[in-house]
């Protein structure tokens, strides 16, 4: 019998709990053996449960039991999740987590206590709920470099961006119906203004490439200023608008902000114009969509429920289950934090821009010059640049298009 | 130094080659030493080639080299390829292979030498190019049943059917253009009909139910017999036309032709219609897309180049250093080749139908009678029937139906 404890028995904790239940006959089947949840630590009592009798509300007891070989911390907040963590890898036990904000910020330390400690630190469902998508980047793109992530990260935003394109709602009365069916928290700021979603790009550009990046310092653009109007007419020419996490490699010399030849991530998180050509742009509601690209494999895309109790607890459980199965030390990734040189700053990342205006094609043609000129235009007053602009080059032509409406795009 | 060989210096060899040489820094890097191509078994020499000096034709040479820890197998075709694989894995070689047809005839005998002999069988490049599908679903769906698959498997009639939609083609027409690119085979058949297709979705079923079905027992209908004006028709409503490969478990009682309590796999390829709020409808061209359902963890999908040299090579190229990197014996899926009752027959998949006919609504639910009855109507002479009928079922309405054009619903 393999024992384990849960940390915080919430809608992902308890998702958990219920999960292994539920398929614990096949659980068993591929384990080869019964796993048991000891211990539930949380504040509260859950009288009248199949939990009841598992509960404890002193993490010590689960620390100083020599038979709990992993915890899956469910708890969510930096603290004490963080604490916890780092307290069980230290005492050899495997620690499994949902809790993206604990991994992009203590990542490298965690990892590097894991190491040390000859257990594994795995963290499937930080990243896009219950999609495969931590284990894939770090186990099935061994043969290719990872040149390009482009993620529909965050499922609120999904679903309000969706209901905009969809029904014509405003922002503001998309962002009220998710409050209503419980999709957006009362305080939406973490998923509205993007820092959800760049925490998750930092995670998946820290396997991709060895660097997790400061979330702090990647320009972070939410979706709360998208006007209704841009929305439906984009529509009417096939294009959705996304809030994308996205990381791109960007080879020395191309950005002069970076030094030496190698390649080095740039990041960004914003509402990016998706044709319909891109998978992305099809990815609707709470589900999440996760563009890969090789430098051999060309593109691939992970999608899935991104979110929600029953998803996100397949995923903790599918990082029990592995490390259970495949050994302690079977998960793991490397990345170390990023240091000042090691990411291009996100006013290297270059795309075309979405802008309605009011100014004529030649007019936006004499603004830009030379060697920025040429515009699709979509219909009158709304054009696609032909040119990928980096902010530090857009910046300028921005002070010059007055009230214009403006968007990236992917 | 890890020393490989390759049999067969086709496309996929080729690209195998090329890619190792290609991304060899970071290859040597995340290995730990450097991977060498110590032969290549070809029939043909390749002089002035890079390869020129590693061409044997005598794979004995390859079997009996101790030094070979692994051998990539990219020949095609059932023999010799399955007796040298054979050979390999029973001289304690480990074998990767982007081999379809031998997976799905001998998959069994294989991975049974494979385990008895403590080396690895891989196949992550005989289903959906360089998408990670094998891995996946092997390792990241260890807490849930897998209940469905749903899968665009072959590059060559999604070409065809895209461009049937999109450009209103025929399928003669469409068909010819896809030859004339180089997509499609001058004899098409294995492609076309759902051969390929039947395969790939025989090899998923064994790795999520651990039972290989017999590929010529699966009911498998091709695209050839597609109508321009169907797709045209269900296009204006939205609908896309996919040739899909589909398993479905069904539950003990649900199918008398099962016996037991237990869910069996039933299995299907055919060309289904496909909703725009499926993803699997916006899967185009020369992509591949899987969708995978598990119990808790609702749908997934994995999308990406389901072929050519790159792709596929970067699947090959994945299995190779994991194992290198991994030991002998990580990959170590297991299934046995299904007996009569295993499987459900294909006659058992339920699902809803398009008719485009002369009959009224009124007509069509007097024929369906009182248990079946219940259309929908995308316009006059076109219906989705609300009930998902199985073949038995609906084999005895078709010949009440006449001329009609019947297509199945996703």
């Amino acid at each position: 019998m393999k024992n384990i404890a849960i940390l915080g028995l919430g809608v992902v904790g308890k998702g958990t709990a219920d999960l292994l239940e539920q398929n614990r006959e096949l659980i068993e089947k591929r384990i080869g053996e019964p796993v048991n949840i000891k211990y539930i630590l949380d504040l509260r009592d859950f009288p009248g449960t199949p939990y009841e009798n598992r509960v404890v509300h002193d993490f010590n007891i689960i620390l100083n039991d020599p038979e709990i070989e992993l915890v899956a911390e469910t708890m969510g907040g930096a603290h004490p999740a963080y604490d916890f963590s780092l307290a069980c890898l230290n005492a050899g036990k495997c620690v499994v987590t949902s809790n993206k904000e604990v991994v992009a910020t203590f990542g490298e330390e965690l990892l590097t206590a894991a190491h040390a400690n000859g257990v594994s630190y795995a963290f499937e469902a930080s990243v896009g709920g219950g999609i495969p998508i931590i284990r894939p980047l770090v186990t099935d793109f061994i043969s290719n470099e990872i040149v390009e992530i482009s993620g529909i990260l965050n499922g609120t935003t999904n679903y309000i961006l969706t209901q905009m394109k969809e029904y014509g709602k405003s922002y503001a009365d998309a962002l009220k119906e998710a409050q209503e069916k419980g999709y957006a928290e009362k305080d939406p700021t973490a998923d509205v203004e993007g820092i959800d979603t760049c925490r998750k790009i930092c995670i998946l550009t820290g396997l991709a490439s060895g660097i997790l990046p400061d979330a702090k310092k990647v320009k972070t653009i939410g979706i709360s200023k998208i006007e209704g109007d841009d929305v439906k007419l984009l529509d009417k020419h096939g294009y959705s608008v996304k809030l994308l996490g996205r990381m791109t490699m960007i080879y020395g010399e191309s950005w002069n902000g970076a030094s030496g030849a190698c390649s080095k991530p740039c990041l960004i998180v914003a509402p990016f114009v998706c044709g319909k050509e891109s998978p992305l742009a099809h990815v609707n509601d709470v589900f999440n969509g996760i563009t890969v690209c090789g430098n051999t494999l060309g593109q691939t895309m992970f999608y899935g429920r991104g979110a929600g109790a029953d998803p996100t607890a397949s995923a903790v459980a599918n990082d029990i289950l592995s490390i259970l199965k495949d050994g302690k030390t079977s998960f793991a990734p490397a990345f170390v934090s990023a240091k000042e040189d090691d990411i291009v700053p996100s006013d290297g990342f270059a795309c075309r821009r979405y802008i309605r205006t009011d100014l004529s094609a030649d007019e936006l043609n004499k603004i830009f010059g030379e060697e920025f000129k040429g515009v699709t235009q979509l219909e009158d007053g709304a054009y696609i640049t032909d040119f990928a602009f980096n902010d530090v080059q857009f910046d300028e032509i921005l002070l010059k298009l007055g009230n214009a409406s403006v968007l990236r795009v992917l």
